[in-house]
């Protein structure tokens, strides 16, 4: 028997073919499978193509696979209607089920096979999940950049863009964060005063219309310019991740309860920095010494999940083997 | 000796026709006659239909109309080119000179004749001005919404409506604002975690859904909520409202030099609530009794400048006369 389990994110996503021991025997890649930023027959494409990688590596069909878990963002968002995919692959020649499941919930199952435990991602937003008998069961922020994402990855940027911004509008301290953000925009312009129109730099001015230019998502993409800037030792920058380590640490205290591993993915609690460590320090003051895992896709628990629902016992080891066979 | 000051605003345009004294022979109206948020076509048609009402009521054409000054936001930013207006008015018969002016100065100029003071605007947006001879030689936020218009409308209201998520996620404290936010959004669910998907409420699902079907700048219109809910004693509604106050007086600082009247304008400052109390509290504290003048549009101060562009020796009395004349 194989199952599928598929991670379909916003910038790519990943299939996994595994046998119902848990090794991977085909693994293929797509770009965008998320229909709600990539539109359905954008997302459709990439998640077929991801799928028929893995397939095609393995020489097997989709007629070969009992399961299919696609694991996404806003998977309920269509009331958990599968049609726009499950009928292509039906075309196909897939015979067996497909469900949709959180890419949260993903993401816990990459890192821990315990009933109980937590979730906490943050890349370009920010949301923690408690699990409870291998469901969430409470989630705590994902409000989006506009009501929430407290301490992502947006939440990062935008912080060194209003931080750039308030230094010329006289508002706040000189930091490494402004030529940064300046150089990031293209906004090549004078800094002093009364350069530009009704007692304005330039630089403001460009810098302003720069970002309004911008969908307010892309802010996320300055977050790494402030752990550049931290490392450079910017106290700005340094108060900006220290905040958004502790905004992460209260957004996982909003679904806290009986205690279980800590399973956290996304770029700004991947890499090494300011954010991790004050979360390492939080989880270590409040619980003393346990698990925190690291995982860097919902690919291997979008795989540990089809073979749950496919009747599989999955326990360390399964997850060991499936994870072991995945491409960095 | 005919001018015609012009108040082109992103929801009204005011058109005023005065005499060398000040004296207003005709007042038009239009709808928005900003370029920037209506687009050229729609804009320029509203600033005519003002331009013609105020000379209808005069029985004045173009031809008798020696300056023109249109007052509105963004006046530089097609680097203060005025063909798109110019061109028709001139086809219609103008044979006199038309300048535009900022939005900010006009509206000090509707409260002020001293040659140095400070004006403030606080609509969907908050912004601060000092005027030195007659001209702004300092700007204060007016950033937008994604990053500044501290203590604006738009302020207002995101706070009301992060306060109803942050309420209903578990993150802040029971508020009035709650409920009416939900009942202004039509998010009518159960407000009990549990109700909807992963351990939320619907009507949280429902509140998220519709906050971001918005475009950001209309949660602006929740501002009004804050006030009500402020009366009605609401302590998150009351600290929002003193936090929007304490930001103006921080924007008004960041121009701040030789004392000057205050002229403020826009919907929270004009309206009475805590907001206002907090600038003269300040005002008072900072600088004694002094002048703050609540005005209600930049048309007043759209006509005087163009009294002085036409070499009129305008005062207080030239000032008083203009105001008197237009309708409220």
């Amino acid at each position: 028997m194989l199952v599928m389990g598929v991670d379909a994110g916003g910038t790519s996503t990943r299939a996994v073919l595994a046998t119902d021991r848990g090794e991977c025997v085909g693994f293929g890649r797509g770009a965008s499978g998320n229909p709600t930023s990539s539109g359905i027959p954008v997302a459709l494409a990439e998640v077929r193509r991801a799928i028929a990688g893995a397939l095609d590596e393995a020489g097997a069909t989709l007629a070969d696979v009992s399961w299919i878990v696609v694991a996404m963002a806003g998977h309920d968002a269509r009331g958990g209607a599968s049609d726009w995919i499950l009928d292509p692959l039906t075309q196909d020649g897939f015979a067996g089920t497909l469900t949709f499941e959180s890419d949260l919930l993903a993401m816990y199952a990459s890192g821990a096979v315990a009933p109980v435990g937590y979730g906490l991602v943050c890349g370009t937003g920010a949301s923690a999940v408690r699990v409870e008998g291998g469901r969430i069961v409470a989630t705590a922020d994902g409000l989006g950049w506009l009501l929430g994402d407290r301490g992502s990855g947006f939440w990062i940027g935008r912080a060194a863009a209003a931080a750039a911004v308030d230094e010329l509008d006289g508002l706040g301290p000189a930091t490494a964060l402004t030529p940064l953000v300046l150089q990031a925009t293209g906004a090549t312009g004078a800094r002093d005063a009364d350069g530009g129109e009704d007692g304005r730099s330039v630089a403001l001015e460009q810098l302003v219309r720069a970002l309004y230019a911008r969908r307010p998502v892309q802010l996320a993409a300055f977050a790494p310019l402030v752990f550049d800037a931290a490392d450079a030792e910017d106290p700005v920058a340094r108060r900006i991740l220290t905040e958004a380590g502790d905004q992460l640490v209260r957004t996982l205290e909003l679904v806290s309860g009986t205690p279980g591993p800590i399973v956290a993915g996304g770029s700004i609690v991947s890499r090494g920095g300011i954010p991790q460590d004050r979360l390492r320090a939080h989880l270590d003051a409040a619980f003393g010494r346990q698990s925190f895992v690291l995982v860097d896709s919902g690919a291997a628990g979008a795989t540990m999940l089809a073979l749950r629902h496919a009747g599989v016992e999955v326990d360390e080891e399964t997850l060991r083997r499936v994870r072991a066979g995945i491409p960095a």
